[in-house]
Order: C-alpha cells, then sequence, then structure tokens
C-alpha cells in the first residue's frame, strides 16, 4: 500500500523542491492558514473577551493533547500541550525526581540533544543540591543503570544519527532498578509507531514543529502515565494547572488531570495551526507510515551508496534501529548541503560533518527519493559544491 | 491633546461594541492579520526551515522585547520576549534567588495575581529547602521588607482593584534592606507610564495579550537589569539561551546578553502577531496615554457614580494610585456584567462582586465612556439584569 501519495496534496511545498528537513521543521499543511485566519478575524476579532468560551480557547490544549495521544500509543487524557520542549523537560525531570526522592542521579547519554542535557543542568543549579547529572555513550546506557537511578532521560531518536534506542526494553531496565523513565520524542512523534502505554514509562515529552507539521514554534507535548496524573507535583505550578483556576486562590490546588501540567495562558493562534496540521493525520496508521518510511530510506541509502562513494553513513544500516532520517557524513558536508539547497533539494547540517535528511512519507515518495540523490550525485561528481558561495556559514544551520 | 482617536481606526473592534475589557484581552490590531498570514504562507510555508536564516525568525524575541522596552522605560538589549508570565515569573525569582543566596524570604502581597503566588510555592517546592513565601496585605509590604527578605515580588497593578503600588519607593526600600525587586508589569505595560531604568528594579516580567494588544496567548517578556544580564544564572537553561546554540555542545554556557533569558524554540506565529500589534504604539508617547486614562476614568467614575448608586467604587479614587482599569463592588455584579456583555459593553467579573472595566485610550474616547455608563444605567434602573439569562455561569469569567 501507498498511503502516501494521497496526502502530498495536503501539503504547501513549493514547486521544485524535494523536501527532506520535516525532521526539523515540517512543511505548510494547506488546512492551516484558512484555520489562523479564522482564529485571528472571527474568534479574536469577532468574539474578544469571549473567545475563550465561545471559541473553546480553554479546552484547545487538552482536546489537541488527545490528537496528539493517539499518534504516541497513548490514552486521552494523558498528554498535555503548551510550552516549548525544553520547558516540558524541565516540568517532566522535576516531577520525575520527585517521585525517587531518595535517589540522586540523572541518567543520560551523549546523543541527547543538548536542550535536554541544560535543562537538567539548571534543575540541579536551582534544586542546588547533589544532584549528579550522568552522561553516558548511547550504548553504554543500559548498563549505567543501577539503583542510584532516580530518571533515565533519553531522546528516543537521536538527533544527528537516526539513532534509534530500545524503548521498550530500556524502560523495563529502568523499572527494574526503581528508576523513572522519561522520554523525549521530538523526532519520534509522526515518525515511527510509539506505544508508551504498552511500555509503561512515566513520562513522554515532544515538539510538534517536525514530523507533525505544526509550524515554527509550534506548542510541545508532555505525557504523564495515567495512573500518576493526580500524584505528580508540578514544579511550574502555573495558574491553569490549579483546579479552579478563575477562582483566584492564594494557595496553589493542582488540577486532579492531566490540566496540571498547564502553566499559562496558551497560545491560542499556534494551537490553532496545531491543531490544523494535525487534521493531515486523521486516518493514518502509524504502522504504514514506518513500512512506508523504511523502504524509502533503504531506497535512499542503497542510491546514495551506488553513486555517492564519497558519502558515509552515518546512521544505523538495520532500519529496526533507526529513526526516519538518514544522517551521511562527509569532511565538507555543510558545503555540499548549501548546494544541494540551492537545487531545491533541502536537508540540513550538523557539525562537524553530517548531512542530514528526514524520511518524511506524508509528502515524499519514491521519485522524490530518486531525485534527490540525483542532484546529490551530480553536485558531487561536478565538485559544484567547491563553489565558495555554499562555505559561507547562515547564523542557524 | 487627544491622541486616541487617529488610533481607533488602527484596530479592528465590531461594530455596536464599547470593548472595556483591553485590561483582559486586548482587540485585534488591523496590521495583525496581514504579518500572520505573511509568516505562515511566504514564510513558512514558501521558505521552509530556512525562514530561521531568511525571514529574521531567530532574531525576533530580541527584536520585540526592544520595542517592548521603549514602553516600560528600559534599554534596548534589555527585554526579551518568550513563554508565557508565570514562566518569566519562574525565570526572575529563581535568578532572583540566587543573587541572594544567603536570605529565605520571598515577600509578596495579597494582590498579587495567583500564578505569580503559585508559581513561587512550585520554585520553593522545587528547591525542597527552607524557603518561606511570606504573603501580607498590598499595604503592609513596605514594613514588611527587612533584612531577611531575599525578594520583593510585586505585581505594579492589582488585577482586581486597579490599586497600583509606589514601584519608585518600594524599589528603593527593598535596596534599602538590601532585598531583589522583582516586577509583574501584566497591568502596567502599555497601561501606564514605568520607568524601570530610573526605579532601579533588577527584574520586571509582563504580558502582551492585555495592554499592549498581541493576542491570545502573545508571548510574555522578562526584563533584567543590564549591570545584571552577565551574571544572572537561568533556571531555565534551554539551549537558545546558550551562548552557541547551533554549536550543540553538551554543558550549557549562557549567553552573554539578554539571549541568556531565551529557553526554547520561539512561536513564531505569535511572536509575528504581537511584532505586528506593537506598531500600533508607533510614536505613543505613555504620558499622552496616561493624561488621557485618566481623563476617561475620572470621567466613567464620576458618571457611574452620579446615575448607578447600587454600585461601589472599588477601585482608588485618586488616579495617582490606580493603574488604567476601574472596578465596581455589585452582590450581584456577575448578572450585571452578563447583561452589559449582552448589549456589546463588554467589561469583565471578577468573584466575588467586582465588575471591571479597562480604560484604554488607544481605541476609546468619551463618547464610549458616556455610551457605556448609559448601557449601565439602563440595566440597572430596569432591572434588566435579573433576567435568569444572565445568571448562567461561563467557563471562563
Amino acid at each position: 500500500m501507498d498511503a502516501t501519495l494521497p496526502r502530498k496534496a495536503l501539503f504547501d511545498i513549493p514547486n521544485g523542491v524535494i523536501y527532506l528537513d520535516g525532521n526539523s521543521l515540517g512543511p505548510l499543511p494547506k488546512a492551516v492558514p484558512a484555520q489562523v485566519e479564522k482564529a485571528m478575524q472571527s474568534e479574536w476579532g469577532g468574539q474578544l473577551i469571549k473567545g475563550w468560551n465561545t471559541c473553546g480557547w480553554m479546552a484547545q490544549p487538552g482536546l489537541v493533547g488527545n490528537r496528539t495521544a493517539r499518534l504516541i500509543g497513548a490514552d486521552d487524557g494523558s498528554v498535555m500541550m503548551g510550552d516549548t520542549l525544553s520547558i516540558k523537560v524541565f516540568q517532566a525531570l522535576a516531577a520525575a525526581l520527585k517521585l525517587r526522592p531518595d535517589r540522586r542521579v540523572i541518567l543520560s547519554d551523549s546523543g541527547n540533544f543538548p536542550s535536554d542535557l541544560y535543562m537538567a543542568e539548571g534543575l540541579i543549579d536551582t534544586v542546588a543540591n547533589d544532584y549528579d547529572l550522568k552522561i553516558v555513550a548511547p550504548d553504554k546506557v543500559r548498563g549505567a543503570i543501577d539503583d542510584t537511578v532516580a530518571v533515565v532521560m533519553l531522546t528516543h531518536v537521536d538527533y544527528r544519527s537516526g539513532r534509534m534506542h530500545d524503548m521498550a526494553g530500556l524502560t523495563k531496565a529502568a523499572h527494574r532498578a526503581g528508576a523513572v523513565m522519561l522520554w523525549d520524542l521530538a523526532h519520534s512523534a509522526g515518525a515511527v509507531p510509539v506505544d508508551l502505554t504498552a511500555c509503561q514509562a512515566e513520562f513522554a515529552v515532544g515538539c510538534t514543529y517536525k514530523y507533525l507539521n505544526g509550524g515554527p514554534g509550534a506548542p510541545a507535548f508532555i505525557y504523564v502515565r495515567p495512573d500518576l496524573i493526580e500524584t505528580v507535583e508540578p514544579a511550574l505550578a502555573g495558574w491553569l494547572g490549579h483546579d479552579r483556576p478563575f477562582a483566584f486562590e492564594q494557595g496553589y490546588r493542582p488540577a486532579p488531570s492531566i490540566d496540571r501540567m498547564r502553566v499559562g495562558t496558551p497560545p491560542v493562534l499556534q494551537m490553532t495551526a496545531l491543531e490544523a496540521a494535525l487534521t493531515v493525520w486523521d486516518d493514518v496508521d502509524m504502522a504504514d507510515v514506518r513500512i512506508q518510511s523504511i523502504t524509502l530510506a533503504d531506497l535512499f541509502i542503497r542510491e546514495v551508496e551506488a553513486h555517492c562513494p564519497t558519502l558515509r553513513l552515518a546512521s544505523p544500516r538495520n532500519a529496526a534501529e533507526r529513526g526516519s532520517q538518514v544522517s551521511f557524513a562527509h569532511p565538507d558536508g555543510y558545503a555540499i548541503m548549501q548546494a544541494l539547497i540551492a537545487r531545491g533539494v533541502i536537508g540540513d547540517f550538523r557539525a562537524p560533518d553530517l548531512i542530514r535528511f528526514g524520511i518524511t512519507p506524508l509528502y515524499l515518495d519514491k521519485d522524490d527519493i530518486l531525485a534527490a540523490v540525483g542532484i546529490l550525485r551530480q553536485i558531487l561528481d561536478s565538485d559544484a559544491w567547491k563553489d565558495p558561495e555554499y562555505q559561507k556559514k547562515q547564523a542557524v544551520t
């Protein structure tokens, strides 16, 4: 089954562009602008303050949470949208530490996205005590889980290589040692099947501007395992997490639902863009996305290795150990990527030498993959990337 | 001078509406939809991931911060936009406590917005030590400032009564006692003149969806006194506050600028709406806004007291002690406000008995004030508010 092609028409991708950077910022779903326009003109403009009631703005983060839940194997009422991924990491990590007050180690790995590690550092500095952030190599995590570990905090799919952790196995190992498990699904939600309910992880967080196409700066999500929702303590105890925010009580009493993970006033325009973007996923089965993702990624690897011998595969060859991106290494990767982008093949670069390609079956097909490799091959064969123009650094790379 | 009327045309206010709730959610500036449309279609849609470079998305929070700075008496480079006000309170408070490591009291007042107090509670619970959140009556703050106080955290203008603190005097008192001063300017930015540079407060935070008309869930701001920017420690140590976010270093090193108060990926659509909304303030002098605000508020009080004797003024009568809102108390305030809203006069209600009216000279004039009082008088004289329809509670009030 090729479930992908029909969905390509749901995206607004510029002519001549083959977009292989959906792992960084998903393209614009066509459904988004009209919904955001409506949120501005008839809702904000027409309803003014009444919009909080008449337009459902207050309930929206929970409803969008339920839409997201389906894609990560979570139940309704276990996922809340808001803030940014970094904030959600802080929130989950602080709550996780409270669940293991007698332990002092946060275990993570060097493949984690730096912001997750920075937020852990910031939390430790704020708590100002003897916590230890222990960072090991990704393949050493399992062996490092012992009964000193309070929380194992990992990003499921590595943002550079696409290497994917064994979510079920590592969660089980964490639980065997009495540790809490926190997964960052930034490169997983909408990319690979995730079954939070089955794996029993306590917390998960993620962003929605990558594979979920929510737009630049789209709200993040946090998942709390249902049996813990009524007991986790929110460190970021904002009024919208209060049991009765509009009673304006002086003391904080967390809501008895996933609402306690809310903090401040939700970004209604951005939430509306995300809500519209998620309609693209209606009736999409993540198992079908996965099959197609592997087919396209394997094709991409085979074709690049056949035609571009100077590139070295930097992702796992085994599809079962790989998320939905493929990275190749080349000492001049930066210039090669700039040359690709100039020719409409958009991926991105991560220092020191990685070129990354997001494989997103909702709007990519085999023809796109073959065309992209054809252009890559041409750039390499002709040394086109040596043009000094392609050496110029961008502010954000 | 009546600087107000020319600006009314810059807002999209529905026909028949007199909008007196700009202290809760400002109306839609006409400049907003086209800019957000552009950010969606030509920027996100057309530029895709390149937008971070080609459309200036990364620099936008700082540039919008500078636009906001002018309205609160702050220098360029001292204000950063992002997240929500609750998050910014947490960030400022955590940084403030670090500046006084030998002290254990956070002093606030019962007039503070609950979320500020909740965030302080959450921070204390997270730090898990012997901090004390001391809450006194607003008029007892000055007397409660002593050398045990690490931080004085106050909202400048009370969200219920509009009572305004003496910012310069209280900041001086805090500093005399060796405490750090943190002001919440939610009901001040764009409402009353604020001079952060002159008052020398260390931190200020605020939201932009009230008097600044940034839209529902618009990004918040944080101010750090310029001499402290390079030393304050960010508790929320997100990657965009890093000195070199795109170097993806494993350890956190804060940027040597107000950028260190950034956390995660900025909400580009929402930031664009705010940026467009702030153009309304071009060439507006807050001193002129203040003069007109007092004229309109004094007129409103005079007229209500002359024609609606069952309402009791719940705001300071002295304009110098009042922000830019007027509240009246009535045991049936809720129903009265619903009757007003049904007739196009939009204010809001705060339990147990307050009806609130925001005075926003950018889009209100004397005729609006007189017309609003006329409708209020008619509702009271005719007992129209006793209609059972107006007793029904809304989810968000």
